[in-house]
């Protein structure tokens, strides 16, 4: 089951990325080319990490954009893996903080190295990504990349204040979102637009494109929470509730509920167990309110503004490329 | 005790320091500040771990050399707040690696806010950092910033793997200090000449200087992890004993050793007690083998190179006080 739908996720993404296929590839030489001079160790952590089935898709966004933009150096290769090892850099040190065990499937970074280890990595990741952008001296890229670092830091910091609570002001969880998942999406498509002098005025439009598909993401990511198989996500269902993670089809849910439902799913987050309240009951009660079906009504919201903006990008294969990786970003949730 | 001797050391810097005390109130006012806009939690353990009674000696660096190659700016308490910022996330850091409860006589911040947040706040006070240069535009400021983080963080991940063995190589155990400890001490020492044009021929030098005092400062933490008393360090003694981590006066002792007292000796890092060998035992190893004297002998000559080294730096009353700041260093072996 895995297998098949990997795969076929596979083939999609290669249908809609098929103009920069082979600059993803250079994706890959870059990490390749960096990771054979680090420390042994580094180098194994990063390429198990990296390795472990990643979608590329934030390359894949600076790489369809540059071509989209007719830039033609090696700046979008270098960032696209900027960019993925910021990313990778979060997703070791989430793993850190949620104390997980699975990710994709397989034994996290930590549980295989030890905190320790994994941190320290982690930090390795963030500060070769910036010596990545000072060696060509691309300050504004770099003021994209550390904006969005910041912002990230700051929406993980809120969530794991909020760690335990499902009542969550929803304004303040789409703020949190906006943050922790879509800042980097919005750096990874304004930074092609800083290449080249004639494509500057872009910068801001690409940005907010990129918010809206990091949003379109997270809210499709919160609903997998809930429908995906255990197998396809690569870890256990509801993990997010077990882990005191509020999403958004929960706290769209908890206005709704009796004192009594409230009582037995806070005790999911209190023990992390499905004992008070079973998996197919939270199910149900997400299905019948009615929320998994909002939850998707607003990732659609933020993905036909996405759609919409694109209209201002020139028009070209890349751009219908965009608004085609749109839509399979709002169809994971199907 | 502690009083006696936090006082006496305070006394000691702010004689030392009487040319940039004022400004070292700004450094802190400048934290105030910075804090002030922060996240309440971000704040709280910021302000705790900053407020832990760290000597500000690399802020005290960059005010004490930017005065001395006379810049009148605004920077240098800036930077100087910068590099305590970026000193304090690897403390953090580090204290999460070391699994430590203690640090400066005071439970450390994982103990007491958990690994989750301490991780994230250490990773908001590098962004935080890297986007305080960038506000500026000064590139080559945050140059050297990212190169020494970079190298420290290299430094942490080849301490990392040689924990629990205490037969080290001593040039790669060299090499580790070089970058765990001296690279930060060379950033803040060579950040005041980026300052000004007619200055930045000073920007090796200055950074040579830092590299020198930075060997020496940690060799002297070497020493004191043996000689101080539990109550002066803030922590046990013979604390990276303990936690397997190898110091100079170890790794010079380790060839001389025989087989039973290797073994014993190893058993300290397997067990992380006193059990098979008593501390005065280890101390008396490591007092009649004279590697204690030779490690004081090596801080010795580093310090000597560093005093060396402030014979072409403006002549000046800081000039003076830095040569003083670097016996004093040394002298905290004493």
């Amino acid at each position: 089951m895995k297998a098949v739908s990997s795969l076929r996720r596979a083939e999609q993404i290669r249908e809609i990325f098929w103009p920069i296929l082979g600059r993803l590839d250079d994706v890959e030489a870059f990490f390749d080319r960096e990771f054979a001079h680090a420390e042994p160790m580094v180098r194994d952590l990063c390429t198990y990490v990296l390795g472990s089935g990643g979608k590329r898709l934030r390359p894949a966004l600076v790489l369809l954009i540059s071509r989209m933009l007719s830039y033609s150096g090696e700046r979008d290769v270098r960032y696209g893996a900027v960019v993925e090892m910021i990313h990778t850099a979060t997703l070791i040190h989430d793993d850190i903080i949620d104390g997980s065990d699975l990710r994709r499937g397989r034994p996290t970074a930590n549980s295989r190295w030890g905190n320790q280890t994994t941190v320290l990595v982690g930090d390795w990741l963030y500060s070769r990504a910036m010596d990545l952008c000072l060696e060509l001296g691309d300050v504004e890229v770099m003021r994209q990349l550390v904006t969005a670092t910041l912002r990230m830091t700051e929406g993980e910091i809120l969530a794991d204040q909020e760690r335990g609570r499902l009542a969550i002001d929803e304004a303040r969880y789409m703020d949190i979102t906006r943050r922790k998942t879509a800042e980097l999406f919005a750096a990874a498509c304004a930074i092609p637009a800083l290449f080249q002098p004639s494509t500057l005025h872009l910068t801001e439009p690409l940005a907010e494109f990129g918010r809206d598909i990091g949003i379109c993401f997270q809210l499709v990511d919160d609903l997998l929470d809930f429908t995906a198989a255990s197998v396809k996500v690569g870890k256990p269902v509801m993990a997010d509730l077990r882990e005191g993670k509020a999403t958004l089809p929960i706290i769209l849910l908890m206005p709704r509920l009796d004192g009594r439902q409230t009582e037995r799913l806070q005790s999911v987050v209190a023990t992390g167990r499905f004992d008070e309240i079973t998996v197919d009951e939270v199910l149900e009660l997400v299905r019948t309110s009615g929320t998994l079906e909002e939850t998707h009504r607003r990732a659609r919201r933020f993905a036909d503004r996405a759609l919409e903006r694109t209209r201002s990008f020139p028009d070209s294969p890349e751009r219908d490329a965009l608004a085609k990786a749109t839509q399979l970003l709002l169809d994971r949730a199907l």
